[in-house]
């Protein structure tokens, strides 16, 4: 059975060497000290490491099952969720006016790569319900916020977000739930929304629905689309709980992975609902969360990188298999353990280097949250619109990819379900889709964020990366980093000046090359996050720090990024120049 | 649930209008007109589709069950086994003399991507007899061939590949299994394997079984490894089936995929086994049936590729979902069709052109083997060796990457597994690390078959290619085809070279690049069929051919390719041109 080692070293790292956390002007960024990250990093790790990852297997396992309109979850998941709710691991971020710890976002951040690491399927109940919790606390009434959230805040309550119907998904214009006004107030909410994580199960006394409906009459399309909370069991005015409302289970989906997590098809006939927001605005209120599910969604695409890497690596280290062609390694045993092998080292580097560049691109994504929330800075709001569709997107295509890479160093064995490494996979496989595929958040990033506010967010962005370059352009020891990092940002604006250009006329030039400008902009970002650890470690090392060996790891794995992952963004603005013909030239009934 | 559509048309542009088979001066070829081939390919094609693919999602959801020692396949197996050995497809390019057809192994290639792309699970049944048929084909006594090839042959009786042992994979010098010799001849065989593909089922009335084993007091390691026949139920010498032998089924392993496919832990105490070959030679003999395992396994890859790519293009034709950027496009409809979208375009050539390209380059390879086979040309021979692990390594790792983008097509339904998507991606997972995991083919590439016959057989490649693009240099039609092509080969030149330098000084300079190796040399391959069969399809278009679509098509699918996929040599230059120190330059322990 596969283990989960928490790194909490590496959190420390970038929280305070790299992103200098403590130092920041951000409101509770001053607690950020070593000691209170230290002990609140060791304790969440501890729960992922034993509670959270030894239930992750019984979760693939025993799935969720639907039992007269009852679901259940598997063994042991209600007893780890009490724990995880009881020592207020649910209410980090959350504000304390309703209970919760008023931490920062990058807490909340390094503590939910840990916690959806160690058991993706599990942590999404947890996960959706902050999401709720964070629209409610956006968009509701007083009244709302004073009955929803501090039940929501320790998860007593859960909340799920009800957005796709069978015949839409992305385009959620086509919608068909109604929600009808009556008489108190509230709606009628009537329709059939599917795919809805952590839709029921016995973990929480009651279950938030935020459902998207239309309300009869009004405008057509995605300008219609209104935003209602809807629970399960009706809460009384006094907040105890009342009737059952007329919502209720058809199913439970059959799916790849995330086994543990219920996916259900939920069924609203005449369900109570109360708006949330504003009338025909529920898109809106919708969004303004979905940058931070959108980067937690791009943490799951790391945290399973992360640990199906520390798996491959326990393994490749273990597994005796063939000689070092440069001679024995192990002469005492029957053979070399498989990380003699130079290729198994080019794939566990390949994985560790993204891992620990995309765990940077994160916390500094939270950094920004953080930045962009709590001091209202436009210009840390701005950068982290742009970046977010580039995290969401970038991180769960490569952390895919990582997935299945750590399943080649099993070889035969990770084809198993007993080893454990099919399941990374296979939940990782998830984040691509989910939370705007993959594809649409390509199209966010260059149809819509690449221009927001006349560019200014991307301009900024390359100067941050310019500035960083010449800043330590004459820095010997960071050349290996900075030389690289100046080529792929190039690349990244040749790529942003071409879809300038042809764009204008023809908008299928740049979305053709929309999936490849993500990935572009992904390597530049973490080649822009490793040459920052590089100057960390540089430092500490100049420092003359007592863990050598940790940044000189630090340093190697740096190198091998930029100098065997970053030649990437080369191929992407070729295939970005080749423009809309390619792509655009073939008529559909000829495919 | 998913669909299968035969590619008989492509697969006959290929045959005749490619690789011009019929005009080759192989045995066996002046029979492959296209009459002939397209009612070959039709009929397979049709059992394909209306007998194997329905039972495609059966066998993943049923699996196989073991209960009191014996294994059941799912339901419907037996019937479309039956229904496959009476039409002959299980014995198409066996030895007549057995009762084969003596087919060309092109034909059976063409045959063999229907049949594994509409049921992996269920065509790896004869496909596994196959491999051990031609084991004992080409190593086997007069005795043995007699009494095993016939029943083989017709799939009466099946066969299997027993290798793997729980401590080691590709290192079969640890092989702990024992074969004692008998004073009646043979031996005493015991010991367990893992793995092994149908090895035991309802299927057949009797397994062969190839077992891999040490005899006492021979060489040390992969030396001392002799091969033996062992019949689950022993043969009398009148060819009737006698007592049960000593081998049992310890269990039926639970796997990502190909779940029709009944994957045994075989416990051997102390079966009756025949020596097949000679003493300690046994690596030799399963290696001479390597190359065909090996392409068939890539035949895989491309397979499912295709299949998902089948059912993801359906699907965005119908599925409605936002409107074109351009402007309506479907102004009846709610939305527009998925394929409006440039990145679902993008994805969809993406499979395309890999498709495509990689089943021209499987049967090249066929085309190859029976050149090497029929015609005993040593430059096929050397030529087939040195593609062999690109065919391996390369189809299947790129055919696993497109069954992921068919699935995304799909948004969250291609997650849920009654849409079928995900099994081509769970089945595909597979074939990157059985016949040799994709890191061990890459190995093979760069550590043998590169310096093989003193590097003749890859100059001979280079040759062809230079060949082909000084031939076509001055066509202007095939401008788009001839300059890409000649940029990616220079580039592999390029690799080739930087190994030749430094792996002489250390040979991990070239190992740390044998997998982008590998996959450059995979563009090269596909790059060069759609040189070919771009230069095909002008000339049908020259000749006024009555399907100017499909030609047309051929062309624009090729140009995407050329234009969007081949750039990618470049990147996979840069990395191989780092050399050994990003790699190796870690120490293990620091990881």
């Amino acid at each position: 059975m596969p283990s989960y080692s928490p790194p909490t070293k590496d959190l420390q790292f970038i929280l305070h060497e790299v992103l200098n956390a403590p130092a920041q002007d951000v409101p509770g960024y001053n607690e950020l000290d070593a000691d209170f990250t230290s002990a609140v990093l060791e304790e969440a790790g501890k729960i992922a490491r034993d509670v959270l990852a030894p239930l992750n297997v019984v979760g693939d396992t025993e799935g969720c099952t639907l039992e007269n309109g009852v679901v259940r979850t598997p063994k042991g998941f209600k007893q780890a969720f009490d724990q995880l709710r009881e020592g207020g691991w649910t209410a980090l971020d959350c504000d304390p006016e309703y209970g919760g710890q008023g931490l920062p976002y990058l807490v909340q951040t390094a503590v939910g790569e840990m916690l959806t690491a160690s058991n993706m399927a599990f942590q999404m109940y947890p996960g959706l319900t902050h999401g709720a919790y964070s629209a409610i606390h956006a968009h509701g009434t007083a009244a709302q916020k004073a009955m929803y959230l501090p039940k929501m805040v320790t998860c007593d309550w859960t909340g799920t977000m009800n957005l796709t119907e069978p015949h839409c998904g992305t385009d959620l214009g086509l919608m068909r739930t109604k929600a009808e006004p009556q008489a108190d107030g509230s709606y009628a909410i009537t329709g059939q929304k599917i795919f809805i994580s952590a839709g029921d199960h016995d973990l929480s006394d009651n279950v938030i629905h935020l459902v998207l409906a239309k309300i009869p009459g009004g405008p057509e399309g995605i300008k219609g689309v209104s935003l209602f909370i809807v629970p399960k069991i009706l809460v009384n005015d006094d907040g105890s709980l009342g009737d059952r409302n007329g919502v209720s289970v058809g199913k439970i989906e059959e799916k790849m992975g995330i086994h543990g997590n219920s996916t259900c098809v939920m069924n609203y006939d005449g369900a109570k609902g109360w708006l949330l927001g504003t009338e025909h605005k529920g898109m809106r209120a919708m969004f303004t969360m979905m940058n931070e599910a959108r980067i937690a969604v791009g943490l799951q695409g790391l945290g399973q990188a992360a640990v199906a890497y520390d798996n491959a690596l326990a393994y490749a280290k273990d597994r005796l298999q063939g000689r070092a062609v440069t001679g024995t390694e192990n002469p005492d045993g029957p053979a070399d353990p498989l990380i003699v092998h130079p290729d198994i080292r080019r794939n566990l580097l390949d994985q560790k280097s993204f891992v620990e560049g995309a765990r940077a691109f994160g916390l500094w994504g939270a950094n920004l949250i953080d930045r962009a929330h709590r001091n209202d800075d436009p210009q840390a709001e701005g950068l982290i619109s742009l970046l977010t569709p580039v995290i969401k997107g970038f991180l769960t295509d490569k952390g895919f990819d990582c997935t299945v890479a750590a399943q080649q160093v099993y070889g035969g064995h990770g084809y198993i379900e007993e080893w454990g490494m099919s399941q990374f996979a296979r939940d990782a496989r998830i984040a691509m889709i989910y939370e705007g595929a993959n594809g649409v958040q390509a199209l966010d990033l260059v149809g819509r964020k690449l221009a927001q506010d006349g560019g200014k967010h991307v301009m900024g962005f390359f100067d941050m990366v310019k500035g960083f370059c010449k800043e330590n352009a004459d820095d010997a020891d960071l050349e290996d980093f900075v030389e690289p990092l100046k080529a792929a940002s190039k690349d990244l604006q040749a790529a942003g000046m071409f879809f300038m250009q042809q764009g204008m006329k023809n908008p299928n030039a740049a979305l053709a090359g929309s999936h490849d400008f993500m990935h572009l902009f992904g390597h530049v970002c973490l080649g822009l996050m490793w040459a920052r650890m590089a100057k960390a470690s540089q430092a500490a090392l100049a420092a003359g720090t007592a863990d050598r060996d940790f940044h000189e790891t630090k340093l190697a794995t740096g190198r091998y990024y930029m100098a065997r992952q970053l030649p990437m963004t080369k191929t992407h603005l070729a295939r970005i120049e080749t423009g809309a013909a390619p792509v655009m030239g073939l008529a559909a009934e000829n495919f």
